[in-house]
């Protein structure tokens, strides 16, 4: 038999390294092993599921089991768990939960894709059956049977990011009455207060109840406890973020980072020879502070996942890095990040200048010109550009494009001035909301140096 | 008296130096000299204007002359035409239109903001009264009161580009039948005629009539004449690109370039010591090809602008030059294109592959997704990124503004496939069709190799 590369995880991290390698090598005999229900689908598209801009669980599956196994002849193996992996045997342990039997399975090659799990607070009623965790699409499609059995008047969700927002979202256009609970001053906390300020303005437009600084202390049926007093909730969605699951790689003795992340090389290889990782379980590195960080993004996975597989393939391919990019729509309000904010960046020890702007998305005089916010942040001295911020409205979201590429290409300010960026009246600006940003910071820049 | 500077030109790119210079530097006397009605407009918007999604001629107008009076105390004279330059003398001979008088004006600093014109092909009748040439904003004024007065029916647009296009959206609106006629075997000449043919798909698809190929040979009061028969005409839009308004400049002994616009070096300033020029009638430096370039962009028009006024004003700024963006929507197609087109890159001399992709501006299971499809050129060996054009639906035209960015920061195909770029279902698939086409660029790249 030809050589063997087991995969554990058959979402986009495991089962996007497995296709390319497969690509690029006939021969491999590839083995994936997925726990759950699905493979390779987009858990970032649950937030529409429940809202029902999309219809049905099967839309959000980009391949199933049987077409990994008839056009990449990946021999998936669907409600089978990786229980432990012996780097000196080079052998997984799998519990088939179909059959109820346990097995060892030989590699020489392996591909962790375990993902992430939301993060469950050790908190008085944490496990109770109206407490949703959304991460996988089997916990999609799980909260999406219970919504549909029993309708939901009320909803509490706690912890006011990406997820928990669009999650808000989605019970309002359900019609139920959604309260955000966050024990930060503003909602979106991946943005600088300001901006989450912003957010939280747009929540309570759409009807949301936003609570900010406000903890959440316990759980019971129909009752969510907070230090302001309880909470009524049929129905309660964590979206406090998410820990990787990298509990198989630690007890196999990988070495692990940041957030108990699973550390990696940049060509997503870990510490053990012949096995790589890819997706929410590992750790990425910062471009632009200089510091490992667990990012867990679709887009991110894809990319990781690409590597590995070109590598386990016999190729030669490196991840450089993130800048930390993010979007989201919530409602009609986009937001979006990259690179660093005021606090990650005094975090990270730069000191800096802080731009802010308000501006058109379209040409004032064109229909539907709607507000952004650009926030750019630039490093004292140098100008050396260091992340930027945006809420807005239609059109705003994905600028913060711009903002990257900049970021990776370690672009100042007042280079950015500079940039040749598109111009029509439905779509900009003549001078684009960025460049507006770009020009306030390269002036603080300038008047910071006298 | 003061020091003097004096403006010929009283749009963006005179106005935008001679309010920059004002901000420097209190005590300079500053006389703006303007031929026609308008200060400081939008000539973006006319197209908008004819169409009605703008109401006002007045809602172009970005700043009044009376308003560069009291805020920024420069002395705007309209209905002042320049006649001649005298270096010598540091001189301009300036007619008065409006008391019919001629004086002459000394300068100390003097900086050109003449502008561009419709190419007018030298064609039996193309003076006749029903033959628009839109630039300016009374041109656009002109059009606007012949529309109004009388009805038009049938509309022929001499010149497929961008302008040329978007007007004939604004005659759809107004319920004429129009025609466009160009010599080329697409619209859209700037960009690829795989690409253009897109457009001349959409263009159709909208009801006008596109007739690609089609050389025009003369204009008769209702009719064009063309090598492929004559078309009944109320009214004649030329949309043929414009010529630099370059002859006084070039009279007075200034240096010109190609396409005869005005030479200019990075900080904006002539081949004549304290004479400074801006817009569309200069010369830009083509980051990518190396070669100057004449482009007549709003955009560029205003970076430039503020360069010329921060050095007359006593700072320091340079401008790089233009990486070639250009983006336009025609109706609910999107149209954008930066660095060189397949033509181009040959004309410059590089050898190259070409990625083309199709794909979604949205995760596909999203409500909305639509089409949107990016052409990339990439060096031979080096990977280098040179260009890329796309053509699509809703929230496709932007995304050239990656690019844009990628070309200033003389990245590599490869690099790009690294690009942390934004990703949420409402937005983007989790591959952005950019990072696709770099993906697809790469692999050829590597190919090439072989």
């Amino acid at each position: 038999m030809g050589e063997r590369l087991v995969v554990i995880g058959g979402d986009a991290g495991g089962m996007g390294a497995a296709s390319t390698a497969r690509r690029l090598r006939a021969d491999l005999d590839i083995v994936a092993l997925e726990k759950g229900d699905h493979t390779s689908y987009a858990a970032c598209g649950i937030p529409y599921l429940i809202g029902g801009e999309v219809e049905r669980v099967d839309d959000l599956v980009a391949r199933t089991p049987q077409e990994f196994r008839n056009h990449h002849r990946i021999d998936v193996r669907m409600r089978h768990e990786a229980m432990g992996i012996d780097l000196d045997r080079r052998e997984v342990e799998v519990r088939d939960h179909e059959h109820d039997r346990t097995f060892r399975l030989g590699f020489d090659q392996l591909v962790l894709g375990t993902g992430s799990r939301p993060m469950r607070p050790e908190l008085p009623g944490i496990d109770g059956p109206d407490i949703f965790g959304v991460q996988t699409l089997d916990d999609g499609s799980r909260l999406l049977q219970r919504v549909t059995e029993r309708p939901v008047q009320r909803v509490v969700v706690v912890g006011g990011g990406y997820i928990g927002l669009e999650m808000a979202e989605a019970f309002v256009r359900r019609g139920a009455a959604v309260t955000v609970v966050d024990h930060s001053p503003e909602v979106m906390g991946t943005l600088d207060p300001d901006m989450g300020a912003l957010v939280s303005r747009a929540m309570r437009r759409h009807g949301v109840e936003v609570r900010c600084g406000t903890g959440v202390t316990g759980f019971e049926p129909g009752v969510v406890h907070t230090d302001d007093g309880d909470l009524p909730a049929d129905l309660v969605v964590l979206g406090m973020g998410v820990v990787p699951n990298s509990e198989l790689a630690g007890e196999a003795g990988l070495k692990l980072g940041v957030r108990n992340a699973i550390v990696v090389d940049r060509r997503q290889h870990t510490s053990a020879d012949g096995v790589w990782a890819a997706g929410d379980c590992v750790e990425s590195y910062h471009l632009v502070s200089g510091h490992p960080v667990h990012i867990a993004l679709g887009t991110v996975t894809n990319k990781q996942a690409r590597v590995a597989g070109t590598n386990i393939g016999g190729g030669y391919a490196t991840f450089p890095g993130v800048v930390g990019t993010a979007v989201s729509k919530i409602c009609d309000t986009e937001v979006a990040r990259t690179g660093l904010t005021e606090r990650e960046a005094t975090h990270a020890g730069f000191e800096f200048h802080v731009a802010k702007v308000d501006a058109k998305t379209r040409a004032s005089y064109y229909p539907g010109a709607g507000d952004i916010t650009v926030k750019m942040v630039a490093e004292r001295r140098s100008g050396r550009l260091l992340g930027a911020q945006l809420v807005g409205q239609e059109g705003a979201a994905k600028r913060i494009d711009v903002v990257a590429v900049a970021l990776h290409a370690g672009m100042n300010v007042e280079q950015m001035t500079a940039l040749d960026l598109s111009y029509a009246p439905p779509y900009s600006p003549v001078w684009d909301p960025i460049l507006v940003a770009a020009r306030q910071a390269t002036g603080l820049v300038a008047k910071g140096m006298a």
